[in-house]
């Protein structure tokens, strides 16, 4: 079996093809693909597959065989393949995904791919989407857990995300599980500890849910841009420095655009049965 | 640059060509290679080189940089490696390491590799040599450290060894910091929890010096069966049940043979500079 294997600010992936459907069961075969002493070893599959209703379609299925309906360092290694590959011949790529289509941009200079920039979608503060059980937005709210009083902002962006904001090194990065466990969070919560740079720079380190600290979560540093904003803390197009890499942030018409880097650092061909 | 990745009882490794001996700083691209996010993720590098002592050499960098003299598990992929690219065209192939030069022979059947044997050496349990401050031989000796009795057993395999008997799950592996660290160890010994099962089989469990739990001990599994040994436990041929496979152990005239599994997971063509 071909692959390619790719990252993007310390995500890693394993790109296949799968324009036939000739895999019936991806987690299993996730499981096998990603085992970094068995197998070639990542973080999750994505999977080529074709879209009746878009250029072409993704599959994402987590290390463990668990399925991931939306991944925003995987979006990107995955418009990089896609584009380099000639599958779709413009630099603006629909891609389906199980978060519905989304618009990869691709930056070009010299017929060279340089950078690609996805439409993340709406962000959304009300509880009831979140889910949070609370009667009014949590915006800079008191959350007294752990012994540790902490200010939350919370909304949904794809998946749940709370935003701790505050210096990055006066929090360790699994106190987010008590945040993620919290009863105010029915489906749990995404956390993200978030410091001020300036107005267009901020760091990022995220815990997420059910899976503990992260080199870098896409849909985790856009919330944490959409709450810094919401705040008054930052504006216009904003630098986020995660333990990964930095991504590029920006909100345009209420739908937030992330810009980060993607690579492709190896092709190889898979030989265990 | 093209590279084979391989496994032998879970512990992987990229295996590198460097005929010419181009590369000069090894230890920095082994800990690039070897990164599990950015690179192509590996326990260590096997670099094949030219020998004027043996049919071929085989160098061994650590993920983190680090030089090693030998590794058993290492040399039974490096081994296969050499014998399929047909570098030498005999079934006993000798290379040169940092501890001397080892035999490997292969096994094979319809012209096709079914596994290989090292040749690992002699055992001593003289306590001058592994180094223990002890004047006389460590043989089930009482240790008192950690508010815990434990009975060890010590020798030279390559690298100093200690041997713990009883049942695997009355000892969590990480107990094994505690006797690394003893002052009875100037040079800190490697720990190994072993069980008999019978006469022909035990179980390991292997806190490695300096780097923690390990999925197979290729050496401490070998130590283990010449200290059951010792003590008429163990008997003949012995199969070793570690975490990451199985591995078959013989003493034969004092020189311990240790036969196992070596695959070869993926090759591949690493991309970024």
């Amino acid at each position: 079996m071909n692959f390619t294997k790719m990252q993007g600010t310390g995500n890693d992936f394993i790109v296949i093809e799968d324009l036939e459907e000739k895999y019936n069961d991806l987690g299993v075969l996730s499981k096998k693909l990603c085992d970094r002493h068995y197998g070639i070893g990542a973080d999750g599959i994505l999977v080529v597959r074709k879209s009746t209703i878009a250029d072409i379609q993704m599959i994402i299925i987590n290390a463990d065989g668990s399925y991931a309906s939306m991944c925003g360092n995987g979006i990107r290694c995955f418009a990089k393949y896609i584009f380099e590959k000639k599958y779709v011949l413009s630099e603006n790529i629909k891609i389906e995904t199980g978060d519905g289509v989304k618009l990869a941009s691709i930056c070009v200079c010299d017929g060279e791919f340089k950078g690609v920039t996805i439409n993340m979608g709406k962000y959304n503060f009300n509880p009831i989407s979140i889910p949070a059980l609370s009667s009014s937005e949590i915006i800079n709210k008191k959350l007294d857990t752990n012994n540790k009083d902490y200010y939350i902002t919370s909304l949904l962006m794809g998946v749940p995300h709370t935003i701790v904001f505050g210096k990055l090194e006066d929090y360790e990065v699994c106190e987010g599980k008590v945040i993620e466990n919290n009863s105010l969070f029915p489906q749990k919560t995404n956390v993200n500890f978030c410091e001020i740079v300036d107005k267009n720079r901020i760091r990022v380190k995220t815990w997420e849910r059910g899976a503990g600290p992260t080199l870098a979560c896409g849909t985790g540093s856009c919330a944490a841009v959409v709450a810094a904003n919401r705040l008054g803390y930052t504006e216009g197009k904003v630098e986020v420095q995660v333990p990964g890499g930095i991504l590029n942030i920006e909100i345009i018409k209420g739908e937030v655009l992330m810009e980060g880097p993607a690579e492709t650092v190896f092709k190889g061909q898979f030989l265990t049965t």
